[in-house]
């Protein structure tokens, strides 16, 4: 046995050092784009023992590959090849360490699943408002690494401006013991916002402290029908002004979406005749007054944005059902999109003056260069982020497709990139997007971040190969 | 002449290096508690040149300090008593490059005056939120350079929140083009974060793009009486509760403070008969329907805090004078509480719920060393940001009081420390705090600071002994 894996199951105990089988599950990530090997899959129960890990692991010169929920889109939780990395799961540390309701904090571990942030919050009577698609199976901890994104952006922030104070374990196995409960701190620079977004790849967050918001009075979704992309950025602005910050979504849906959707699963029904407008926005307001407050703004920023020919049509949910029911039209896009064959995605943003013009055009580039190709484009348009997402064809094969992935991410990025976007909103660099992040970002930014790698992993055992290549050895 | 001022003067020119006695409002703190002595002190007209000018430096080996609007409270915009530093002055970077209504987005180099930026925002129908005393003299790069706060922090975040891209001159003169517009970004290690609130000692930050947000369409304020710090914490969850994110500002002010300003501004009346509870709140509520709502809202909250005994009195604005009214009476503490002689002020957060027992037993501590000290606490207490202040005892001396004053600091910070606070919630480190630091981080983090340091400013040039100590040489 390689002398890592005696000294880890020494300082763990055998059971938390998994082997054989038990480490498959841990090997390849959810989408099965990534297959890696292991030197060991190791299950330390607290950021002591994680830290004892890295400790060995710098040791021996070990990779360290941190993996929560295993639900990341980029490969950032798989190890590489060579058999030599040992994979931390934090699934062990999953306690509610506290909730403090008169700080609007509550302190958590990293491999608490968000869905248990969420729940132990509501039971406060507050709201942890991250919410997204991976909720009953992502971890915080890779939450954090990852700043996570949702549909509640455009409201309370990304996972980053959810976050007050860390607990991380350094590159060195050392416990930065950072998990403060304040909201103005300037003592320093901000070690806290390094760390979120870094990917595991400066140190391994253990624990953090988060805000909580208070829980609305009541919600209603509405579902609106416009005519254009431009229409849809300039009813956003409307609605911002009216509804302040009682609009917590705002979420784009292409016709091509709302079509899948509504032919793969019959049972889900538009609020309107047809889908006869070619985009549709869903909104959430949530309201601190009440319900009938909440009705009654819908009504009044619908109403202007109807008689101003911002929109087409409005449907309002007069229930908790019915607002189910949209968020669910919404939330089964990516399998019915998934129905139609492979699908090449991406997960941009852009200012969102751009917004209009870049659809337009690159939808336009996209069918010269890859005629018949078909955009299921929808997104967090309240945020200035779209998964631009498209499917093959009709009678084109999978393989014959997904020969030309690396031609289509091209075209739309290189015209992300000309419009001022992000080639990576929320899902970050990972594996997939590292080759590609030296075209599109400038050479002295990623200089400063190979420093600052430098600086916080000095031996570069930090889940090597995410966000920046490997330098030579 | 040194050989560095000459070849500053060949690159921006003679008019732009200042001589004589045009250098010395430079040298000084605006409290004058910090002078030091300078090489030169440069003024450059763009980045290009504040390249060129940390350029020079770094190839001379010299100290630059950035300075803006020299309004900071902890002397990190004053060079050392060296006379070896070039002071950058950066108040020539004065335009506003660009506003994205579309986008919610201003674009505006480091020498515009806050209020320059506030005023543009409004120009184009929106709010740039970020709000100070000092406004009307403090320049934005300051602002970002400290991760300024003040009083619209509670709904609108400290001046970090409110940045998406920066443009950074780093330590050796290269210019990082970061001006995005994007509120989601997932590409990479956020050097954002870490050159906001970095204090000039990584780079010059010399352009940003901030966040605007919709103008609100009614303000109203209120003030309110209440028995104990414990019942302002219970109100102000009652407040975030009832009006959500319409709450924009809530001040904490002690009775002395209110009694100073009425007795030194006599023309300034409490809206109530007397001062007779022993803690007020201003409340501001930002509405996005009308005024009639606002007053409303307000009534509300107001009316079920009074009926559970949570405050004693209230009184609403009934017009934007009397908010006005009510905002100088919270403004004018500082220049009555001046009146009293010297001022031993400290800018501290706590955690909520840690507030009250903090300020009474904080309270009485100093009573037992410091018998006869009053103290003049108030502060933003809906971001846990306390001024707590304090001011002589009645018939001492200003030196005999001031001789004590690290005694009381040490007092003061070791408490907030022992209630999980920090000592500078919204002015920085600077030199003022440097030499506390170690006391109150602990050593990991200090020493990852340190790492960052070298990193990004491997020479040691930019703006040394700042936030951090400077290392032996």
């Amino acid at each position: 046995m390689a002398p890592l894996r005696v000294a880890l199951t020494q300082a763990l105990g055998v059971a938390q050092v998994l082997a054989g089988d038990d480490c498959v599950p841990y090997m390849t990530d959810w989408r099965k784009q990534y297959s890696g090997r292991a030197l060991a899959v190791v299950r330390p129960g607290n950021a002591e023992e994680v830290a004892t890990v890295v400790r060995l692991c710098a040791q021996h010169g070990a990779p360290v590959v941190p993996q929560g929920g295993n639900t990341g889109q980029v490969g950032g939780a798989t190890p590489d090849a060579s058999g030599r990395s040992v994979v931390v799961l934090l699934s062990r540390l999953n306690r509610i360490r506290g909730i403090d309701t008169d700080n609007d904090t509550i302190t958590v571990e990293a491999g608490c699943i968000l869905q248990a942030v969420q729940d132990a919050a509501r039971a406060a009577g507050r709201l942890f408002p991250l919410s997204l698609g991976a909720e009953g199976s992502c971890m915080i901890g890779g939450n954090l690494a990852s700043n996570a994104g949702g549909t509640q952006v455009l409201r309370y922030g990304n996972a980053r401006e959810l976050t007050l104070g860390l607990e991380v374990v350094t590159a060195e196995g050392d416990v930065w013991h950072g998990l403060r409960g304040l909201r103005k701190d300037n003592t320093g620079y901000d070690l806290r916002d390094l760390y979120i977004g870094s990917e595991g790849t400066l140190g391994i967050i253990t624990a953090a402290t988060l805000k909580l918001h208070p829980l609305p009075v009541a919600q209603r979704t509405a579902l609106v029908a416009l005519g254009s992309v431009e229409r849809a950025v300039a009813f956003l602005a409307r609605a911002r002004a009216r509804l302040g910050a009682s609009l917590t979504a705002f979420e784009l849906i292409s016709r091509p979406c709302i079509e899948l959707v509504t032919r793969a699963y019959p049972q889900q029904r538009l609020p309107f005749a047809a889908a006869s407008s070619p985009w549709y926005v869903l909104l959430e307001l949530s309201d601190s007054e009440s319900e009938a407050h909440a009705r009654a703004q819908f009504e009044t920023a619908l109403g202007a944005a109807l008689e101003a020919g911002e929109i087409e049509d409005a449907a309002i949910s007069e229930s908790a059902a019915q607002s189910e029911a949209l968020w669910r039209l919404r939330e089964s896009i990516t399998l019915a999109v998934a129905g139609e064959g492979k699908c090449i995605k991406h997960d941009i943003s852009l200012p969102l003056s751009r917004m209009a013009v870049f659809v337009r055009s690159t939808d336009a580039e996209l069918q010269r260069a890859f005629p018949g190709i078909r955009n299921m484009t929808f997104g967090h348009l309240g945020d200035g982020n779209l998964h631009y997402n498209l499917v093959k064809m009709a009678g084109q094969s999978d393989d014959a497709f997904i020969a030309r992935q690396s031609e289509v991410c091209r075209l739309v990025h290189d015209s992300v990139h000309a419009h001022a976007g992000s080639i990576s909103a929320e899902q970050g660099v990972g594996r997939t997007r590292v080759d590609d992040l030296p075209r599109y970002k400038d050479e002295l930014e990623l200089a400063l971040m190979r420093r600052i790698k430098r600086a916080l992993d000095p031996q570069g055992i930090m889940n090597p190969g995410k966000v920046l290549k490997q330098e030579a050895e």
